[in-house]
């Protein structure tokens, strides 16, 4: 078994493989790596520094004079940014980055006050008024990062600097609320996953039990959200931070979409740790009516900039979608515990689709300029900005990018799991025996994947490798020959006794797809988006001129693709002929008789929708209209 | 000649026939002009009453204790329900509204100040700040309108009490503002327009040469509004009210919608007065730009909410379509000026598809519910409330069905001009001669109209009548045998001498048609809006089921109509064959490789837009999904 504790977590059917274990070093993944790396955690720290959410701390640690600037919720951008650096100190030594590292840490470390609390907001400005508005100011929702940060710092390089602050922090907090002291939870779920995080990284019970509370009391009544409401006189909507019930009886996701994923997790942190099972039905439900109602294309959630979150069932505009970044990795980070719970690859499938589009999206090729929001059209007006007052996402994909080869691989008693398609090494231990896995492959560009097997000794064991469900006529091969993997469920399983250099190859097809939405969703009614692989396509201006949604796609036009290593630092392109109208004898008319104009062919060209907004303003369009 | 005195107005060509020479009697505009002054002008004067908005002059008179309630610019609504008022009573005796009448203007005329000044808002709430912030504070967009009922007043009525407190109070702006005065002009137009009109009623060229001023002075450098705005240390966008650059350089229509055709109204006016050549220039090229770049095909304009106004060309969205029915009825007022102005029935055309849509589509069947917003789009969730907290549309609806009859008719030296097709009686003079004309039609639901004239003696001139852009194949008749009219520029005339009990018939083939927009129009690429003469069709929830977009319409299916006197007080509907998806198998995916899939014929009933929202709430539709 791997490096996991079985004691921990024992309700999921899968452990993960964790980063540390594992190096992706393919075409695809590691050059965003070393950006993110190199480019993204120093502009970030940069913005961190410039925008005065450093000196807060330092400030309220009396060490920098001045009052506090910025957004009471802003601390929690550094500790993201912490855990994003530690991630990639973990897999990639930098002297110079942990040098800064661990500077920004001893400056969190100085506000930290002498009972554990560590907020710079309320130090500084609202010292008399900790814990006194959870539904709206962020206090736990703060400390979770702060925990999360120092659980992967500890993990990520064995320092113990950030994980002795989040302990006192925790333990401050745990002094407050829970069974017997105060009701209350936080109205941005965050503290609830980051306890369990600390609960496995320390052992400590109280931690996991603190987070139960959180989760348990949500939406019970008297709810604590309306009681603290009617106390300071303003309004507020439990709805919005899934308060509305208590968790259990939820069935639809509703409100903030991050505050939503977050709860989710934690929901399901727990349940792999109490084997609750009210837990886990309430969290088939809830994914049920999310994947099937309220899910982009692109697997971005939170259709609506006004709540930054859920609306009705179909609801999925294509160019007000505000789809957050962090919505999409919050996504991510849930599927990725039902995956581990329940060994389901539909939920592979989810973390596919969010990571490919709707999370790469939120950050440029430069590594440097990102998106909060993801619509799948835009009238040319969106540029990319260097950072966002309210900064959440740009260091909340640094920590994903950072710490992507976690999330490839998983383990069983009965073999490895294969989760994402990531050339990369893999190295555990199975039944006592090292194991290391190489997986090559030029994914997403093409389906081809060679497994080769490293052994200490021959050992029987299957290989389970996830079939996207993008996918039709997916093959394997073991050592040149075809096989008969056992395919169900989603997963194609080779089992049988493997040698050292045994060489496992899996073939997904991939064909460009023209993929149509629920005929319930009205912005994508007669429209059909291209994909390929798990890759969505989308029109630019740079490439088809303006005025996209003048296209339609014939069904007899081919859709033929080809890399072009040129464009957008080496994309697979999908080319076909489209049809666009005759716009002549318009210029002094808007409305007229419908008479039948003619069309003229269009050459169409669609890049990968992650790549999007890296060539300058211009329009962009994901669902083009059906011709057929 | 009719009783407009030919000094006044000497640069246009077609003088109106006023409202009190003209009655309408038919059985489309009968009924709702008689709900407008039975129920709407009640149901208006009990919310302006219950708002406090009546209050706040007694209150500013010191007649009742209290401070001032509401917007500061509440005192319009009252302004334009006097207005509205005074054209009803013109038209029909009402002893019982005319004391209330009395009563309104009584309390309106207590505010007014020593010096002329009469704001209620400013009076009670910030008497030293008169005039300190013009872009933002409606003074003199209240004054105007105040000036406006009371010349209507005392047009529709003969009275003097309201026309008196206009004067005193256009004396004491004009005291303050004008060559050689303080320079500005007000953020929101309307005093322009006002100044003419009472320039007309009284003759005193002090008014006229105010309101000239006024638009001379909009948008030059320096920027007032700027100044303003510097001073007052706020931020303020000249565009917003059309101040960008002076009046006679804009090229595009901008910013606020409402304000936008005031200003037109107002600058139309000056010309009528002038002759200036510069401001019918700008007139021209922004009628242009608004006729073929933003205009609905309801009549709506101002697509956005954010600023009630103006985007970019061919912005217009369907669902979130502003499309304020104030904006719409401004719109009317500036085409009718031009067309006074250049006798082309252009302008006429677009009259008549704003009052028949999205004029129209402002007040409920009952006659107190009301659209401030007229969507060509609803998800269901849209009702019609009795009253709004910025109440500027009610009362302009009402004054514009009440004084409808004056925009029937013109003439010219040459003979009678008739713009609208709506049953009425008509008397003026030619040549001094007495003239009456009978229009005798069911239209809008018919296209044949019947005229029989009255004549003192015969006469020689010209019946021009107006042949609407949607028309093709008008014909004419006269005493029972066609007739040759001259077609030409949209209008078919017949010149001859004319003898009393003539008889005229206009036939206007009115068959169901399929409008189309340009393809510059991402909103409606694709899609087909159905028309019938002037009215634009809609299909609601009601008659259709719900998930309308999927509904298409196939180009072989023929669109029958037929009356319906159960419907919505008696209308045409239309019928044809649509499709409508297989919408099975999608219970638990949201997108699938495009398949081929079945679709249903579905029948669908289409109902005048003008008519939506009367039923309960419920999805709307106009634009459809065109299948060819």
């Amino acid at each position: 078994m791997n490096t996991d504790d079985t004691k921990l977590a024992p309700f999921r059917k899968l452990s993960p493989i964790p980063a540390k274990q594992v190096t992706i070093d393919d075409a695809f993944w590691k050059p965003r790596i070393a950006v993110n790396h190199e480019v993204t955690l120093r502009h970030e720290l940069g913005q961190i520094r410039e925008t005065g959410r450093l000196d807060n701390f330092l400030k309220a640690a009396g060490r920098v004079k001045g009052e506090f600037r910025g957004f009471f919720f802003d601390d929690s951008d550094v500790h993201k940014w912490v855990e994003a650096a530690a991630w990639s100190l973990g897999s990639q030594p930098d002297p110079a980055l942990e040098a800064e590292l661990d500077e920004v840490i001893d400056a969190i470390a100085s506000a930290q006050q002498p009972d554990g609390y560590l907020n710079s907001y309320f130090t500084l400005r609202e010292p008399g008024r900790r814990w006194k508005d959870l539904g709206m100011m962020h206090e736990l929702y703060c400390a979770g990062h702060l925990i999360e940060a120092g659980v992967a710092h500890f993990e990520a390089t064995g320092k113990r600097t950030l994980l002795d602050v989040a302990v006192r922090l925790a333990d401050c907090i745990d002094g407050v609320f829970g069974r017997g002291k105060r009701r209350g939870c936080c109205g941005h779920e965050e503290i609830e996953l980051a306890l369990v995080k600390l609960y496995r990284a320390t052992r400590e019970e109280r931690y996991l039990r603190l987070a139960e509370f959180f989760i348990d009391t949500r939406g019970q009544e008297p709810n604590t959200f309306l009681l603290e409401a009617k106390e300071l006189n303003r309004p507020f909507d439990p709805a919005y931070c899934q308060a509305h019930k208590p968790v259990r009886e939820q069935t639809e996701v509703v409100g903030h979409a991050v505050r939503a994923m977050y709860l989710y997790c934690a929901m399901a942190d727990v349940y792999m740790e109490t084997g609750d099972a009210s837990l886990l039905d309430a969290l088939e439900r809830l994914w049920s009516h999310l994947a099937f109602r309220r899910t982009y294309v692109t697997g971005g959630i939170g259709s609506s900039s006004r709540n930054e979150g859920f609306t009705r069932d179909y609801d999925l505009p294509n160019e007000s979608a505000y789809a957050e970044t962090c919505a999409s990795i919050g996504s991510f980070f849930w599927n990725h515990r039902m995956l581990l719970i329940t060994g389901a690859p539909r939920f592979g499938d989810v973390m596919e689709r969010a990571l490919y589009n709707a999370i790469l999206s939120g950050v440029g090729l430069d590594g440097k300029s990102f998106f909060y929001e993801n619509p799948l059209r835009s009238l040319g007006g969106k540029v990319r900005p260097p950072w966002y007052g309210c900064a959440c996402c740009p260091p909340n994909i640094a920590r994903l990018l950072a710490s992507l080869s976690g999330y490839v691989y998983s383990q069983s008693a009965s073999g490895i799991y294969v989760h994402l398609y990531v050339g990369s090494r893999m190295q555990t231990r199975l039944d006592g025996a090292a194991v290391t896995l190489r997986q090559e492959t030029v994914y997403p560009w093409d389906g081809a994947v060679r497994f080769t097997l490293g052994l200490e000794r021959p050992g029987r064991f299957g290989l389970y490798l996830r079939i996207p469900s993008w996918c039709r006529g997916a093959s394997v091969s073991v050592n040149g020959k075809p096989a008969s993997g056992i395919e169900s469920e989603g997963f194609v399983t080779v089992t049988r006794t493997w040698t050292d250099g045994d060489v496992l190859e899996l073939t997904l097809p991939m064909g460009p797809q023209r993929v149509e939405a629920s005929p319930h969703v009205e912005a994508d009614f007669g429209r059909l988006a291209l994909q390929r692989g798990p890759l969505v396509y989308c029109l630019e201006e740079a490439d088809n001129g303006a005025e996209l949604f003048q296209l339609s796609l014939p069904a007899s036009s081919p859709v033929k693709h080809s890399f072009r290593k040129d464009l957008l630092g080496g994309v697979v392109v999908l080319e076909a002929l489209a049809e666009r109208p005759d716009v002549c004898g318009w210029e002094n008319r808007l409305y007229r008789a419908a008479a039948q104009s003619g069309t003229a062919p269009h050459k169409i060209t669609a890049v990968p929708y992650c790549c999007w907004a890296n060539r300058g303003p211009g329009e962009m369009l994901v669902w083009l209209l059906d011709a057929r």
